[in-house]
This record gives structure tokens, C-alpha cells and sequence, in this order.
């Protein structure tokens, strides 16, 4: 298994790649909207801010039905890049593993089966009202995690929540963990001026001095946050008592990491979090950096690389366009675990390019 | 196992029980509410008619959480009589088997965790127009059994909807199969005739012969079903290709079976319906001739015993009042087969009435 990476606590990320090698995992996508990221400039999950709220839904559609339905073609960034799903989607296919979508605050519903938690889309930061109902989704997100973890041998938990790194350095910064700068993002170009000056207004707007609600991450999410975090979070915190979960995603599970070990940091050492070399090797972010001042949780990363791929839309990728999203790294950790080995990178990228060539000429997959 | 009764195609059932033993399985619950179930006098599930929207909520909120939380107490019949929940959840707790609240149609949604499918409220089938959606509901839950079927062993899939045995006997009707005073009753006394003029009244609206939908169960179900069924067959349709599904239910799993057996009967090798004895000895209805005229599918019987019972409440069951519903005698043989056998009648009775006292004192269990 060279093509996983162990960038953080390397003996802890060994072991819990093994305790899932070989193993049978669920796919869990928490999927929501938020004001937030329509702020022009902040999220790439979408070709313009208005169709972020279709992104989630159709990155779903794209998994579980081979192709959206809510959209025509596939979500692309504004420069024409497909969704991270697409990748996902292969992962998922190659080692047969389970996906289940949940609404963590969406405003477009999927055209598929999906874990409904009360969640609402989030709103503007900047109002410092951001989530409505935080408890409610953690209860009943706590539930459905125990129930799962009954189910299969681990889970994999991934999102698709555009302007969701810029929620998350609301929350860091509410709970005192320095993430200026640090936070990564689906551009080339890490908006970070922007995104310090929009989770700083919240913050003002409620007169909220950094590290004031490190005891309360349901206030900071409900403050400054979005829908996905209290339902990512009471995933883990009810599946991780029994089985090993993968929080499969970039800097943004940095702030549900922080809600979770101020809540109940013992399920901690039944966690990784998986995402791909192209966070890790990000030089514009640092998840690492706050990882470490949360908790000695260790970091996985896929070794994904379409340098050499035959299509520009992927290629795209190794320029440090997109880099997570809808749980790329941690799907493709999980679908080289469950086959020990079998799938690898070289693997993954032949079948992201039939499935991409098949897409493009508009078919299903 | 001698408290699992073999009632049908003993051969086959003994086949079934077998792969099931000692197996992971998850309980999935259908929930729904119709008009038809308002009717005066078709239904018991619930203390009057008005009140069955709450019934199905209020049942899976005390499986998952050991309390109702959209009503006070727990549903009972007019008599005050205990729902069936409390007897599934007492076999899903001593059997440690997780629970999945799906969506099939309901007007109060419960607060837990449910599978959301887009299925609506179903309408009066005297109307004709008893069900908005059933081709979409069928494949959304088509895909949700598949993904299920990749998780545990294998799937035991129970309902709660008011008035369940009327929509079913009007399916059967419209798919040729004469139900005619066979359906059962969560009544001691059947009230066949007032079921019969009310299944006859839809059809008739609609100038629909005995069997004229005999060969479109998708079209049975829009005009005279409910949103139970296409939600129910597609999980079994979904499940089935890949793990054997239990049917949990009375007289209202042949109208899902009928289903079943006209879009894909292939997958009735791996199914059986689970009941109690309450059904099979109940000499008001007649499951075995309803599904002998349906396909080859062996029924298995919970010997749940009350007789000897302390509570009045739950000696009521002998009676002939409840009988099935929320999936209690699948459930029940699912504990009884997990646990090899070691889960008697007897440690059944103890468990239920441990929490029937429980709740009764207000408590949660």
C-alpha cells in the first residue's frame, strides 16, 4: 500500500491503516449549503456562486446514479474542472464500497435515498447566526453514527459543502486554534485575505474575541459555522466508540476535529483523517499545523497523481485546482485498503479517465 | 430455535432460518400514513383515528431512542392497548441489531435519523388516486437496498402504517388474487366488510376489474395502494440480488410480495416473510392463502407468548388485538436467530415486560 501517504503521527496512522486493511467500510457524504459560500470569491465548487447549491446534490447524484440529475453534465469549477466526485465515484466503484448520502443542510434535494437529520442550509457568517438548529443535527447525527457503526467494519466520512474552509476558520479561530492562512482552498490562488476578513466580521458581529467559545463548538458553529459540522461530527462521535472512522476531507475537518475533542476527545484514538497529496503537499494551507494544536490524531493522504494524464480537466488537479472534496482522499485510501493494495494510483487514474471520457461525451457511468 | 414456527414451505424456511443464523442483520422500519387509515373503523393503531399520523413517528422514536417524543406515552390502540414497537424494540436491544427509520410516506416526521425516499402521505383509495409517486419512491429504495445489502448479513425490513390491510387487500384485489376476508386486523373482531367496501370503492372508481392491474403492480399501487409498498418492494428488489431480506409483517407483505413477484420474482429465493403466531393462528385472516397464490415463499412465525403475561396490556395480545406491525415478529426471529437460540419466548416476555413497566411509569428504557 505505497500509494497512502502517512504525513502526521506516522506510528498512529500505521496502525489504523491497519485496523482497516482488508476491512468492509461505509462511505458516509454529508452534504449542505450556506450563504457563506456564495460570497463572490470564496468557493470553486461551482462554475458561478449561485450554483453552489446545486454542487452537493449533484456530486451525490454523480456517486450513487453514475451521473446528476439535479444538473446537466457534471459540477465544474469556474475554469470547466469536474467535481472531485468524479474521482470519488471511481474509488467507490473499484473496491464495491457502500455510499450513503446525508443532508447536512441542504437547500436543492438530491434525486436519491438520503439520511435526513433536521439540518438546515446555513446562512451568512457574517450575521454570526449561522447554523439554526447545531444540538438537534448532533443528537440525531450521534444516532445514526451508532447505528452504522453496527453495520459495516469502519466508516469513511467525506463532504461536499462549498465555502466550507471558510467556515471552518470561523470555528478554529472561535475555539483559539491559529489558523490564519492556513486553511486550504479549491483555487489555485488561496483567497485567504477574503476568507480572514469574512470569518473575522462574524466573529465582530457577536463581539466574539478568538478562543472565546473553545468550550462551546456548538456555539461557535451555530455562531460562525455551517450544517455539515454538527452533522459530520455527531457521526464520528457515535460511530468511533465502536469502529474506526476516516474523516475523509481537507483543512475543513480541522473544525469538526476541534467540536469533536472538545466534546468527547476519548473516541479520538479511533480516528484518522484521510485526505490526498495535493492538501499535503499544499503550500498554500497547513493542515498539519492545525491538526497538531487539536489533538495527536495521525494524517493519511492517497497519493493521487493525474500529472500524466491525457486529459487537461485532470491534469488540472496537480496545479492545485480542487484538491479535496466529496472525501476523494480518504474513498481512494479506503478502496487501496479494502483491496489491499490492489487498486493503486496508476489504477485509480485509468478508471477516473474512462469515467471522465464517459461523462464529457455525456453518458452514464 | 424452537420459538421460530415454520408455517409454510417448511423446507425452504429451514433453508432461510439457517442462513440466517448467527448472522449481522439491520432492522429497516417503512413508515407511513394514509387517509384510507383515518376511515372510521379500519384501523387500531392508534387511540382514534386522527391520531395514526403519530403512530408510525412515535414508533420508531421509541425503537431508536427508548421514548416517543412526538407524543406523550406510547401509541395503543382505542382499547390502550401497547403498540408492537415495544415488543420490537425489546428484541433489537437483546439482540444488539441496529435500526433504520425509512420515510415511506409519513405527515409527522419522527426525531431521529430516517432514509428519506421523496414518498408522500398516501391518500383515501376510494379516490383512485392513492399514491402520488410509487415509480421514483420504488427506485430511490431500490438503490437504498442495494446500498444496504453492502453492509450487514441481512435485511429485516418491518412497517408501521395505519390502515395497511385495506390498501393491501385492494392491491390484491386489482393484481387478481383473492383476498376477500383474508387480510388480518390489529382488531380482535375484523372488520372485513367495512375493508372490502372500501378496497371495492376504489377500484370501482376507477372501473377497475379484479386482476385488471394484475400485470402493472406500479399502477395498482398509485390508484389503490400506499406509499409503504413501492418503498418496501424496492428495498426488497434492491436487497434481495445480494443477501436474503425477512419480510417482517402480516397479511400486508403479500401486497409488497405480489409486487415483487410481477417486476422481478428472481429474488424470491432469497426472501421469506416473518410474522408472529398471533397472525398464523389467528382464524380472522389467512396469510398462507394469500401468498401460495403469489410464489413459492416460506413464512416463519415468532412464538411470542404473552398468555402468562402480568400486564394486562400485553396478555391483550393473545386476545387477538395488535397481532403484528413495526416489524415485531421479524424482529423477534432476527434476535432469536442472532443469538442462536439463546433468546427464548420466555427471555422475550421477560424483556417486554421490563420496559412495558418502564414506560408506563414514564420513564425512558
Amino acid at each position: 500500500m505505497n500509494d497512502v501517504i502517512m504525513t502526521n503521527n506516522q506510528p498512529k496512522a500505521e496502525v489504523f491503516l491497519k485496523k482497516i486493511t482488508a476491512k468492509k467500510p461505509l462511505f458516509v457524504c454529508t452534504l449542505g449549503t450556506t450563504e457563506t459560500g456564495k460570497i463572490s470569491g470564496i468557493s470553486a465548487a461551482g462554475a458561478n456562486p449561485e450554483i453552489t447549491d446545486y454542487t452537493p446534490p449533484a456530486d451525490i447524484e454523480l456517486l450513487l446514479l453514475g451521473r446528476c440529475k439535479c444538473i446537466n453534465g457534471v459540477p465544474v469549477t469556474p475554469d470547466g474542472i469536474p467535481t472531485p466526485a468524479l474521482v470519488t465515484m471511481s474509488a467507490l466503484k473499484l473496491a464495491d464500497i457502500p455510499a450513503l448520502a446525508v443532508n447536512a443542510g441542504l437547500r436543492v434535494l438530491p434525486n436519491v435515498p438520503y439520511l435526513e437529520l433536521g439540518a438546515k442550509p446555513g446562512k451568512d457568517i457574517r450575521t454570526g447566526k449561522a447554523v439554526d438548529n447545531a444540538q438537534e443535527v448532533l443528537d440525531r447525527a450521534k444516532l445514526a453514527g451508532e447505528t452504522l457503526s453496527k453495520t459495516v467494519d469502519y466508516l469513511v466520512i467525506g463532504e461536499s459543502i462549498p465555502g466550507g474552509t471558510t467556515t471552518a476558520l470561523a470555528v478554529l479561530l472561535a475555539m483559539g486554534i491559529n489558523a490564519w492562512g492556513k486553511v486550504s482552498s479549491s483555487m489555485p490562488a488561496n483567497p485567504h485575505d477574503l476568507k480572514i476578513q469574512t470569518a473575522e466580521a462574524g466573529l465582530k458581529s457577536l463581539n466574539l474575541k478568538f478562543g472565546a467559545l473553545a468550550d462551546d463548538p456548538l456555539k461557535a458553529v451555530s455562531c460562525v459555522g455551517d450544517p455539515m459540522m454538527p452533522a459530520f461530527a455527531g457521526l464520528v462521535l457515535g460511530a468511533a466508540q465502536r469502529v474506526p472512522v476516516l474523516m475523509a476531507g481537507g483543512t475543513q475537518m480541522t473544525a469538526v476535529l476541534a467540536m469533536i475533542n472538545a466534546l468527547n476527545p476519548q473516541v479520538l484514538s479511533n480516528v484518522a483523517i484521510g485526505t490526498t497529496r495535493w492538501i499535503v503537499s499544499d503550500k498554500t494551507s497547513d493542515l498539519k499545523g492545525i491538526v497538531n494544536q487539536i489533538a495527536d490524531v495521525p494524517i493519511l493522504a492517497a497519493d493521487l497523481d493525474f500529472s500524466n494524464s491525457k486529459f487537461s480537466g485532470l491534469k488540472a488537479y496537480e496545479a492545485g485546482v480542487v484538491k479535496e472534496g466529496v472525501g476523494v482522499g480518504g474513498s481512494t485510501i479506503a478502496a487501496i485498503a479494502k483491496t489491499e493494495g490492489k487498486i493503486t494510483k496508476a489504477v485509480m487514474l485509468q478508471e477516473v479517465e474512462r469515467n471522465y471520457s464517459q461523462l464529457v461525451s455525456g453518458k452514464t457511468v
